[in-house]
C-alpha cells in the first residue's frame, strides 16, 4: 500500500534529502503536501517531480505559481493547514521553535512522525510525552544519534546510559578563551556533517549536543546521558545496559541512511548512492568523556533534566536569538553561548504545561534575549 | 522457577568462570552435573560449594571420593551419562573434538545450550543445523565475537556483513618470517585476554579467528564474513545491515560478561565484580581488514565456507595435534600453520554427513598429521 506524506521544511538540508529519497521510493510513497520557508525557489519543480503534491505552505505568497497549477492549494499563514486529517506520515523537518506545532499537530491526529525538530522535545518534551499517551502515534528521531539509539535499543531493556557521540564541531580544538576570536565563516565550516547555518553554529557552540541531550531525554526516558568526544563522526551514539554490554551504531556520516531507515522500518533497505563504510584502511576511533566546562551547553542541558521545562525554553529561546545575531554579525561567537548562560540562569523555574503557555514564555524570553544584547 | 544446570568442562577456563556466575545465582539455577578433565583437584570443592550436584564425570577415576561421597554418581568412560533426559540447561564448555559428542546429544534432547565449544559447528556445522531443524534445542554461543552478533542481530533483518573482531594475538606485529623464531613462552602470553593454553596458542597462529568464523557461518548463516584487526579487544564484532548500518557490541574484554548473557537471556542482569568502560581517558579503537596472506587461517576458513566438510574437519584436526606438538615443544610455532595446510590442501574434499562418519575422518587425519610431523 502506498503511503501519503507530508513534508514540513522541504527546502531545508534534512528536506532536500527527504525528497531525494521520496523521487527514488515513488512505488511507497505519495508526496501530497510539503512546507517551504523563505526559499521557495524549488518549489516549481517540486511540482514537476511531484504530481501527486496537493499543497503547498511557503513564507512569501507565490502568485505566479498559483495562477499557473489552479489544482493546488497554496497556503502562507497556517502551516497546519497542510494535514488532511487522513492517514498519513509527517516528516516535521523545521528547523526551530516554528516546528513545534507541527509535532504536536501530529500526535492530536495519531500520525507517524519522522521528526528532525529537536527542538520540540527540548520545549515540550513533558507536554509530548503526556499527549502520547492517548496517542497512536509512533515518533521517529531524524537524527543520526537518536537513530543510532533506537538502533540500539531493538528488543533491548535495562538500560544503564545512553552515550551520545559529539564531533565536537568547527573548534574542538580551541579553547574557551581562543574561541573569542573565531569569525562566522570558520564558524560556519563543520567537519564531517554538511548541514544549515542554524544547525552548524548550534554543532559549534554544542548546544545542538544540549538539544540532544534533552531529545534523547524525553524520546527514551533515560537521565543518565553522557556525551563523548567523537571526532570522527562514526559512531553515531551508544547504548550501554545494565550488565555492562555496550551497543553502538556505526556508519559514514550520511542523513539520508537515518531518513531511509526510519521511512522503511522496521525493514532495512539499500538506498540510491549509499556509502558503506570501508576497513581496508586503519579506521581510527576515538571516544572520551567531554570537558562540560570546555562545552558548557552540555552542563546546561543536564541541568535542564532535573529543573522544570522554562529552563529548557529559555535556553532553546535564548539561544535562537543569539545565533541569529552571530549570523547577522551583530554579536561575536562567544557571546552566544555567555548570553545564553545569562539568561539562562536568571529565568524562572517552573513547568510550563500548554502549549499556549510555552509558547507565550518563548516569545518572552526572545524579547528579553533581545534587550540583554542591546545591553 | 529454578533451572537445572550440567557443565562439561567446569575446571577449564570459561567452566571456571561459569561456576562463579552459578555461585552467584542459586536462587536462579542448580548446578546438578559437571565433567572434569585431568585438571581434578577442585572436584570437592564443587561438590561443597553445589549440594545440589548429583553426578561427576572425570578422565581419571576419583576412588576417594566416590568412597566418601556415596550418593553421587561417578563416571570415567561415558561423558554423556550426565544427561538425565530431563527439562536442562547445558553448558557445552569443552575443548576440542571431544565436545561434539555433547552438543549433538543436546540437540537430540531439546536442551538449552551454551556453547563454548567452537570444534563443534567447525566439524559438524551442517549436521548440527540439520538435526536443529527437527529440535527444539536454542544454542546460545559463549564467545565474545559470536556473543555480539546475537546481540547486533537482536529484531534485525538484511545483514550484508558479519565483521569479526580480532586482537591479531601474541605476535600481531610480527612479519610471518619474524614468527619463525617465537618461544613457547612468548605464545602462551595473550595480551587481552586470560585463557586456556590451547585457545592462546589458537589466537596467536589465528586458527582460533578461523574457528570463528566457520562457527559464525553457521550459527548465523551468513557467509560474508570479515576479519578485522582490532588489538583493543573491547569491540567484539560487527554486523552491517543491507542500508549500510553497523551495529557493532562493546566492553571490557570479560568472559563473564558473555555467559552472563545467555544464562540470563532475554533479561539483562549485572553480575558480580562487572568492570564497565569507563570513558575518562581517551579510548582510541582501531579496526582494519586483517591480511590474509600474513594469518593464513582467515584463509583456509573462508575456503572452507566453500567447500566440503571435510576440509574443515581436516583443519581442525591437523590444528589440534600441531598445538598438541608444540605444546610439549617438538615442533616449533611456524610449523603449526605449515603443516596444517600441508594436511588443509592434500585432504579430500567430501561430505561426511553422520557423526560416525566425522569421527572416523577427524581419527584418520589426526593419523596423518602425525605421520606428516614425524617425517
Amino acid at each position: 500500500m502506498i503511503k501519503n506524506i507530508i513534508l514540513f521544511g522541504a527546502s531545508g538540508n534534512i528536506g532536500q534529502q527527504c525528497i531525494e529519497l521520496l523521487k527514488e521510493n515513488k512505488d511507497k510513497f505519495n508526496l501530497i503536501a510539503l512546507s517551504v520557508g523563505k526559499n521557495d525557489s524549488q518549489v516549481e519543480s517540486f511540482l514537476h517531480s511531484f504530481p501527486t503534491l496537493k499543497k503547498i505552505y511557503s513564507t512569501k505568497k507565490l502568485s505566479e505559481l498559483e495562477i499557473k497549477y489552479p489544482n493546488i492549494e497554496f497556503y502562507n499563514e497556517d502551516i497546519l493547514k497542510l494535514f488532511s486529517n487522513k492517514d498519513e506520515i509527517v516528516i516535521n523537518a523545521l528547523s526551530g521553535f516554528f516546528g513545534l506545532q507541527v509535532t504536536l499537530k501530529s500526535i492530536e491526529n495519531n500520525l507517524i512522525l519522522l521528526n528532525s525538530n529537536k527542538e520540540s522535545f527540548v520545549t515540550a518534551g513533558n507536554l509530548i510525552n503526556e499527549m502520547l499517551k492517548k496517542s497512536e502515534t509512533k515518533i521517529y528521531p531524524i537524527d543520526s544519534e537518536h537513530c543510532a539509539i533506537f538502533q540500539c535499543l531493538e528488543n533491548e531493556n535495562k538500560v544503564n546510559t545512553l552515550f551520545i557521540t559529539a564531533s565536537g564541531g568547527s573548534f574542538r580544538n580551541l579553547t574557551l578563551q581562543e574561541t573569542a576570536n573565531v569569525s562566522l565563516k570558520d564558524a560556519l565550516k563543520h567537519p564531517n556533517w554538511d548541514m544549515g547555518k542554524k544547525i552548524t553554529i548550534d554543532s559549534s557552540t554544542m548546544f545542538n549536543k544540549a538539544f540532544e541531550i534533552l531529545e534523547a531525554y524525553h524520546l527514551f526516558k533515560i537521565k543518565n546521558i553522557v556525551t563523548l568526544l567523537h571526532p570522527q563522526s562514526i559512531i553515531h551514539s551508544m547504548v550501554e545496559f545494565e550488565d555492562g554490554s555496550i551497543k553502538a551504531q556505526l556508519s559514514v556520516p550520511d542523513m539520508k541512511q537515518v531518513i531511509n531507515y526510519f521511512l522503511h522500518y522496521p525493514k532495512r533497505i539499500s538506498y540510491d548512492r549509499q556509502k558503506n563504510l570501508q576497513f581496508n584502511d586503519l579506521i581510527n576511533l576515538e571516544l572520551k568523556e567531554i570537558d562540560q566546562n570546555r562545552f558548557k551547553p552540555i552542563k546546561f542541558a543536564l541541568k535542564c533534566i532535573e529543573l522544570k521545562n522554562s529552563k529548557s525554553i529559555a535556553l532553546n529561546a535564548a539561544n535562537e536569538i543569539c545565533v541569529e545575531y552571530f549570523l547577522n554579525e551583530k554579536i561575536q561567537f562567544h557571546q552566544i553561548t555567555e548570553i545564553v548562560e545569562i539568561i539562562f540562569e536568571e529565568c524562572e523555574n517552573i513547568e510550563l504545561t500548554t502549549y499556549q503557555q510555552i509558547l507565550d514564555y518563548d516569545a518572552a524570553i526572545r524579547k528579553k534575549t533581545i534587550s540583554r544584547i542591546g545591553e
